[in-house]
């Protein structure tokens, strides 16, 4: 396996690399399926490092991070989680939407993001020292924080952090065409619609779309459907339920497409 | 046994193939009993791949998909959930209600809905990789979504979509004597009733009437029992329990019926 | 023991065998001591077949219905729950106020009420296919339900329904006069003052009165006890416990009786 | 141990005598205090049957009353609730403050109260019938209860029902000086006292005075303490935490006592 | 160990004595830090017997007073809470801040201060009787009451109560500077201090100025820290977090130490 | 190891080593980052103590602080908790947002910080005395305070209590170059930075900007990321997800840094 395909928007590499040669935590920020899990794999391949992905969500507890007894043909076994994993391994542990997890994951966060960099395993009794090739990433949606699910700052400010948005047009219809196949002209297009769709005003959307939907638009039209029920099918439906965005939708994607 | 009986009613079949042929995940949004579930039935035989369906509610957490350990005679044995079982099968795998389900689900559908198609079962240690025949499914009814359970933007954009409604009356005056077996004439008063009640604006019902319901209708008309008894216990009270609302369905059934 | 004496007062004997014959759910509404149970007891007992009842709860789980592994005498053994039972033994299962139920009932009742009528136990690993013997039964009193406590639509439309009320007088008077020994006279009283209550518009009664609290009433006075004295043990304490209502109910007692 | 003292008020020993005959559940409403689990007391070892009392709270559950496996010197044994052994034994099981239990327990109760009069346990597969000496005994008090914590109508209307109060002042007087030696004549200033408190529209009291403070107020009194500092330890102090309610009370005291 | 040093401010010596003499149930009031517990400590010496204290909170149970089952070096074995020792040693159980407790605690409570005066352990089967020597204490702050965490009157009105408050001026000088050894008029100084602030009216204290902080800031003086110092970190850091409060108590120092 | 670096801003030293010879407990009050990590690992070191620091959460319970039963190579053995660790070596035990924990912890703290100075053990049946060398520190952040969360007084006044706050200019600066090797003039830019930050009005921020931020920016700038790139990710970054607050923060950056 090469290095997974990545094309860069920013300084985003380079504060990277330098988050992990001086061991500080990376906090990543940014919308859904803008890339950010992609650069995540992308580095962690460039550095050499194993990478350890966590989706977070309501229920995630630091069991879940750091492993528990597990009973195995009869025998209580111990079985680390993934961050202890990638303590271990000197590997990259990558937190994805941290603010969902539960608040007991703190405790197992502040000494390994100070001068510490330390995690105690209370129920094996050992205290693991990270090594230098040690790193940890969080990412969290910006757009979707309220009161209830936040990182306290006491927990933020332990990190340096990095502001992710959509690839730019030409960078984006890049991505479609190499990860698709599908021929310029016709990535072009999706880009454009994109591009309409993001700057939106009059649309209630939840969340923008995805270079990911883009994608799988691209996937559909190259398997031969039409471009409409390609659009139907991967931007439109997976969008919206409700009826009059649906329309609206539709309405750019013909103003578009022509 | 044979392909479960369906009537097509657009371009479902296609898109369900190309996402299966293309390994991409599946969102399917319709009412209750429009035929979602006899459609992925369908599909599955038609493709030829084994089908795992699970009833999402409240408390349905990420263990009852992947499978647990359990104690047997005395010994600790693993047991596979519905979804291990689909990924080592190479089959279909079909969450109905997916927003019903606890939020720790999301930590297993993510690394299955996007390039790495794989699955850790952290508490045996393996990570599965689903094969190409492996293919998710999921769908819920967009009247009921609120605020408090809805699929994050982040899990959504990882599915093409498609909606379904109930069929067009003919196709389902097809299913109900196919079905049945009760004549012609008899399903077509059914599907007209059925027809009138889909865009009645002055009753409030909490979901409009499904095709299972036409069946269970026709069922009974078939043994003998009286139009009007048949569809006060097969159509209005499975409706509503609301005096009124019962009132207007039966001078419906009266008007429609003669 | 005989078939329990039942009184009908429609159809639902008629729709209860038809829906057994043909495999249909069936769900019963209606209000508090109605008869809803004894008319499943006499149901059962008619059509040869084993019942078993389940008064559902706020904490039932779909586990309490399935069954579990117990330890025994040192050794884990599974037990069957008595939705199981029932499966196994080709009987009727009643879920009495099943709106009261965990949600994760659902994922229990969904496959066992459309066509693939099958019930997966997945900690036996075992797959029941119900026999054509086996029936569902569901009951709920639609006076009680509100906004967190209904049946969604879509479990909802898997059932035919019928609509239960107290019995009409003669056939109340009866009921009580065989159930009691009480002689027709004083029954006659007893029923004329239900029959009041239950139209009354100025006393906030919680629910109406059940018959079973006239037998209740019957035995008492059978007992030897005053009829005030009767009435006000079996009648007025347990319908409320205020002071304006008790003393609307005795009022009308008065009237009633004399 | 002879029969505990008990001096009835009204009908309710016939009324427990003829409902423990006939095998019907009764219900006890009333105040703290005023004398609801003598009075069962007094029944039970009146009709020669063991008794079973549990005060029911916001966490007991169906297993507190029916019983559970239990690890005891290493070896699984099954310990029987107090409500099981009721059972068995042809006791009677008394349920203090029923509406504080969880749900789970109406799922006991409502076969034990009808006319199957039987009780499953399914963790040990046994079905334990109901013997005629065996009687179910609720109480609850009028005064506490909300929305959220009542007898459904079902529960309820499965019970006969007494409404208990404090004694009458020649009664209580007699209670308290059997109790407690204290000489009459200051029983009757205690009992005065009661009355005068009872009936006290101006001071915001959570619930009246029981009999049971003024047996320790007499009992501080027959221990030499002086009956102001009595009265403050036993009535005052106990009755209300407002420092003008006190006042009040202590005026009252004054006004009484001269 | 002698006796705790306790200096009695009221008849609470006189009404403790009397209470276990008479095996009445104690219950004490009063805000923190004005020695309830001291005096119970004192009190226990006093009459010979072991004292149990249990600090209550929001998740103690029942289970936590009374035992449980734990496993030991492989074997299962009982471990008797403090209560439970109590019960079995005579000794005095006391429960500090008793509100805090979950509710099964009255389960435990109920049949121990009635004139059962027993426990049953259903966990092992016995029932404990309380011998003479056996003593329940209580305690709560009236101040902190809320809605949600109140003793209900039918737990109440079981005890005998004592209200506490803090010592009057010569009383508190004499136990500050026994427990310090700090000069009396440095202690005047502190004693001067806490009156005019358990006085004020114009400072939004939560709650009032404790005799055991006083203690703490003598400690601090006598350390040599000058008593500005001292007073910041032993009576203004601890009662408020808001400026314009601890700048209010400052000034109210400055303007009594001159 | 030598003792970690720490520059004093006031007596916080004497007010420690003060506490730690005559046993007080300690509070320690301040906004995020300001150093009272730093200080306890100071001073511990500075005391020769062993360190134990707990982040406390909303999941804490005592049983992470004292300890449990664990189940290791087939055997149950007893792992103590932080809590205990220090009774048992005479070491410091410093709970950081003390306020974040679960109730229950209050029942191990208030024995521990009163005269009694010991914890029992209820599961190994063990009550530990605190030697004279334990000390009890915990931390929280008034900033952070609610209604929900806050130490209750009772527990409260059972501390001395010092306040944090940010260092003073000098300090801060002398901090940032000792352990950034950063120059000092661009150290004063940072530090400039921050004065005008914290004192900033018009910008909405949950928390000020802490010393630790103003490290990594060093850092950053140290490894040769320009001035700006620096602050964009180790200052707003972190500090805000707001468009305009970022906004002001820049302009703010520019003014400052020219």
């Amino acid at each position: 396996m090469g290095i997974p395909y990545y094309v860069p928007s920013g300084n985003e590499c380079l504060l990277f690399e330098t988050a992990f040669r001086r061991q500080l935590p990376l906090l990543i920020k940014g919308p859904t399926g803008c890339g950010k899990t992609r650069f995540v794999l992308h580095m962690a391949a460039k550095l050499g490092r194993p990478l350890f992905t966590v989706a977070c969500h309501d229920d995630l507890t630091a069991a879940d991070l750091t492993g528990r007894f597990l009973i195995k043909g009869g025998e209580t076994v111990w079985v680390d989680g993934p961050l202890t994993r990638a303590i271990r391994e000197g590997g990259i542990c990558y937190l994805d939407e941290v603010v969902e997890a539960r608040k007991d994951v703190t405790v197992v966060l502040h000494p390994l993001t100070d001068d510490r960099r330390m995690m105690p395993l209370e129920r094996t009794g050992e205290i693991l020292r990270a090594p230098d090739e040690f790193m940890l990433v969080v990412s969290y949606n910006p757009g979707y924080q309220n009161i209830l699910k936040s990182l306290k700052p006491s927990t933020r400010q332990r990190f340096i952090a990095i502001s992710f948005d959509f690839p730019p047009p030409e960078t984006e219809l890049e991505i479609i065409a190499t990860e698709t196949g599908l021929e310029r002209d016709k990535c072009r297009v999706l880009v454009n619609l994109a591009t309409q769709l993001r700057i939106l005003k009059d649309v209630d959307l939840e969340e923008n779309i995805s270079t990911r939907l883009l994608i799988y638009c691209a996937i559909l039209m190259m398997e031969g459907l039409d471009p409409y029920q390609a659009a139907q099918a991967a931007l439109i439906e997976p969008l919206s339920d409700e009826a009059d965005v649906q329309q609206g939708l539709l309405e750019l994607v013909r103003a578009t497409w022509g």
